[in-house]
């Protein structure tokens, strides 16, 4: 259903775009994956944005951000935010991780399940989609299955889209 | 050298102001509470708006609440933000606890701790005051002693400025 929604919103995409979709990252790898994924049809091209991430539900943060991309740019962009959640903890850190990881890095990520049994965890890759500046973005999320949180390091570092 | 600091701002408020300082808060307690402690050379009013909530560091967060509210407003604002900080988590969960309280409860912000000795925890009051949209924000920091993080609760529930 969801790859049906996702070739149903790129056939979309293609038929209004006058622009290349600017993928806001400043990673050259996630540009080569995004392309390898989705093939040539939508030509992308990439850009590091400053952009202000917000608080709240990653779907929503995501929205938002190309919102605020697609604004910024006057044209259609394609944004990407991950989260690490933790199932005991609901789902938390989720968008927050990168400043836990900053803060207390993988030992103290893991330490923060020290009083649960469940140690499993999931990662979020959230995409969302803005055609243009006045465009309601469209939101693709991928959900790994749930993992050991021991394995944080690896699924973290080897989670891609 | 806080109080110094606060006094001359307050000055300068006082001396620019062509309006009443808008609180950007929708608890009717908290205006109270500021005007007991600053008293009423400086006119007040409340108003609840709904803006981002941004990710980062604590006063960073405050200072572009204010910039945001003080360009809706189109006036001074003053806005005030909570954080509940661990100093074993290098004061994490900070400015999102309210997404921590909201899906694990106060039992879950204690349990964050489990695998640490170190159980204390301080609270983080930030004031930002932006004299209008295109002035830069003055924040002022209030914190805590430390405190024990089983304390939370009390200590959360009677955080004030």
């Amino acid at each position: 259903m969801q790859k049906i929604c996702v070739a149903m919103a790129l056939a979309k995409v293609e038929m209004v775009l006058t622009k290349p979709v600017t993928f806001v990252t400043g990673n050259s790898k996630k540009l080569e994956e995004v392309k390898m994924i989705l093939g040539h049809a939508i030509p992308f091209q990439s850009l590091k944005l400053d952009l202000p991430e917000l608080q709240g539900e990653p779907e929503d943060i995501s929205k938002e951000k190309a919102r605020l991309a697609a604004k910024k740019i006057c044209g259609p962009v394609l944004v990407e935010d991950t989260c690490l959640c933790y199932n005991a903890l609901q789902g938390l850190p989720g968008p927050y991780v990168k400043w836990f990881l900053q803060k207390i890095g993988h030992e103290g990520l893991n330490n923060l399940l020290a009083a649960y049994e469940d140690k499993t965890a999931y990662a979020l890759c959230v995409f969302s989609l803005a055609l243009g500046p006045d465009s309601d973005p469209i939101s693709f999320i991928g959900r790994t299955e749930d993992c050991p949180s021991t394995w944080n390091k690896g699924l973290w570092m080897g989670c891609s889209i």
